[in-house]
């Protein structure tokens, strides 16, 4: 019975309703999706196709509200989709006609099966009700392919924004890839910790912190659960991961930069050197991959974005630094020699050259010098102006740094001296080396960046729920 | 051969050994602990059982050295516990005897089935090497059951007191607190979302606050990501979670409370009332229990505590605040009639009732007085004097607050105007009202407090690596 035609309108419908479908979150909506209909519990979109020839109950976001031929269509949207519902004029046409975009409304109506409607079912109304109406009009429309305001202006609006079926499928990646990162370590025998972010000096020195009144006393926010990582080494647990927020406060206002990010942090003690660690890392990213082609596939699909392959018989390429440069010269033409760690434009590169010559999205860069990386960085011991560390990039940017860290304690002392910093202010890290500190190396990768690079993101705030930058402290 | 017999010594070994066998950190030690002794590979202590009559690497702290009869033992630590290695004087023995306590060794030896060693198995000593020598004495021994130590001592030291058999099973139950809460919220359709720390106003108006120099601009550390777990329901993803800090610039110095504290929070939308929220909470408290005892019983009894168990028939009790107000008068004559709020001695008391009358260690309070909780709880339709909220007591402590939110916008303004708050300073959460936000409810556990509660923790401080306070901000 329904002919509703508007193509446009379809698409989004369904562009939301297979991201739904692809099981967002597990058993999502085990409350309501099991014979909710004879108890008059809500049913979601997504399941509304096991109730064929019932009433059942409904409810979300007023997502459209068209009318066509007599017909009015109450395109309904909540977590798992979006679905159509319809009245005609001898019944509930005008009550649809008359609901809010945006509203929150309850659905009464029997399911039925209609090859032309998104999702192929479609509910004929049996009533409605506003829960809670929409009491403005929206700063921008969400029922379409895309959201037709700027970056500012949907972040202003963000609880608006949030709503249109990327957003939500960018949000639905990102907890997976830390559930991922989580299930991955845990079956390496890693442990989870929680560090303090108010801290009372930094891991750099000082620079880059936001200053936080703890008591009368001054304190910083972490930039980094750094020392804390290398101190549970330290203390026994050997091997460990964090997710929680890192604090930078940096003057950058870029597209790859955040105020207040969330960092993947791991750290591992008895290791023979860096290149443990990057095994590591490899491991989590074909887990990563794999599984979100496995559970995330159609998330990707609505950003128009692609998983990335890793071919299994090849390792991620591992390339040191020097021989990035000279591969950026004779490739490129770019220059890169007398500095001590790729630019963004030398990023861009050395990833576009492995993924052609390499067939790898992803790249290892090792062995920068000693003095582009921190104080704790283990030297390279053939060549002590270069040290034990990498990066991963991955299409063009850099998401990961590590490496091994100095675990002697005279070395550790020297080091901060020979960085023009004062041991005293490290007293408390330091004295974690003198008890017996293991051999260990660790990573961070940035969860917004990585979120972004996956999807094709233009902007890692993009990625961040409610992003802080050098303006924005609100909402 | 080995004929070492003292007691203590043993003891200590065999409760590590016992919590590091239940497997910490699910399939622990993926890495040297298969074929590795022909690799030369690290094995880990749990797993040299496995080696039996081969030669083996093993790398680890030195926990305890002693002398017996011509032998010298070495019970050598790892994050999966202690294994014994044993030399003569013919061999190893002055070797062994000269390891500092605490230091990072690699031991080569070969294994051998011995009844009478903790674990049954232990290494015949070919050859040790020190990694990293401890160069200062320990502060206090961690190799005895207890730590012979004051707290704070405790915590100056706490890379040190961390080792301890009792601190790594509490940290081993805390992170498994947490995997079971996200995997259960997955399992009812919650997303993982991350909110910001960093903020321009407070949820409770400005007090109890860290104030934060955000680029020259006053901001503060969240006290809760309420307003924001709300808003992310609001924006579509109906059902959030989140696991993250929280900061309370709160003097109080007790053994109940952090100024920094790790909260499990979740949020869910299309609520009927706080009952709904209630129910999940039940869910998860069930999953809990069940999930510590089939993984980390062996913790629990290192720390001489024991898992609650809940009638599977029976419901954790609901009582109304006016319930444990008579109760409390009646059975114990406490007289809290003049009070919105219960003070410890009444959560103690209640707890002991329903432990004692109704079979149960967790209980429900309900319905307390508007005027005790915060402006966004919803009303109790009722009676106006009442709100739809709740908190959970364990053991004799509040280790959850929660309740039903006020949903619609011109309410909740009402309700700010009622604290003599001003709407301005809500500008960005009273948004999130204007667009269609449906009812909705959430709670918040503290993770600390119920880690410390469950396993009979005196002090919060326990189960917090590197607790914050009102005098610590280090290490």
């Amino acid at each position: 019975m329904a002919t509703m035609e508007t193509v446009k309108i379809e698409e989004t419908a369904k562009a939301m309703e297979t991201s739904g479908t692809a099981g967002a979150t597990g058993a999502a909506g085990a409350i309501g999706s099991a014979g909710a209909a004879g108890k008059g519990e809500r049913v979601l979109a997504r399941d509304a196709g096991n109730y064929i020839g019932e009433d059942i109950v409904l409810e979300g976001w007023v997502h459209n509200v068209r009318s066509l031929g007599g017909l009015s269509f109450l395109l309904l949207r909540d977590r798992t989709g979006v679905i159509q519902c319809v009245g005609d004029a001898a019944g509930h046409a005008a009550e649809i006609d008359r609901l809010p975009t945006e509203s929150v409304v309850r659905v009464y109506g029997r399911v039925r099966a209609d090859s032309r409607a998104p999702g192929g079912v479609e509910v004929e109304v049996a009533g409605t009700e506003v829960i809670n109406a929409s009491i403005e009009n929206v700063p921008f429309e969400i029922n379409k392919n895309g959201i037709n305001a700027g970056l500012d202006v949907q972040l202003d609006n963000r609880v608006i924004s949030l709503r249109h079926a990327t957003a939500q499928a960018i949000f639905r990646v990102e907890a997976e890839i830390v559930r991922i990162f989580r299930e991955y370590l845990r079956s390496q025998g890693f442990i989870e910790v929680f560090t303090p972010k108010i801290v009372a000096s930094g891991t750099e020195g000082g620079s880059a912190l936001f200053p936080v009144d703890y008591f009368g006393r001054r304190a910083f926010l972490a930039q980094s659960p750094q020392f804390y990582k290398q101190m549970a080494v330290g203390a026994g647990f050997e091997r460990v991961f964090e997710v929680g927020h890192a604090y930078r406060a940096e003057e950058h206002n870029t597209s790859r930069h955040l105020n207040e990010y969330v960092s993947l942090d791991l750290e591992m003690g008895f290791i023979k050197d860096e290149g443990d660690v990057m095994d590591v890392e490899e491991g989590f990213i074909r887990s990563l991959l794999s599984e979100l082609e496995r559970t995330r596939k159609a998330d990707f699909d609505t950003c128009g974005a692609k998983i990335p392959v890793l071919p299994p018989e090849a390792r991620i390429p591992r390339l040191r630094f020097s021989e990035v440069v000279a591969i950026l010269k004779d490739e490129y033409g770019l220059d890169l020699s007398r500095r001590t760690d790729l630019d963004p434009e030398g990023e861009r590169l050395i990833c576009s050259y492995c993924a052609e010559k390499l067939g790898s999205e992803f790249v290892f860069v090792t062995h920068f010098p000693r003095s582009a990386r921190p104080m704790y960085t283990m030297p390279d011991e053939n060549d002590p102006k270069l040290s034990r560390s990498f990066d991963l990039l991955f299409r063009g940017l850099e998401v990961t740094t590590g490496g091994q860290r100095i675990h002697k304690y005279d070395m550790l002392v020297e080091s901060i001296k020979a960085r023009g910093l004062n041991p005293a202010t490290f007293e408390h890290y330091l004295k974690a080396f003198t008890h017996g500190m293991p051999p260990h190396g660790g990573l961070a990768i940035g969860l917004e960046r990585i979120t972004a690079r996956l999807l094709g993101l233009g902007n890692v705030r993009e990625a961040s729920l409610f992003p802080r930058d050098r303006d924005r402290l609100t909402p």
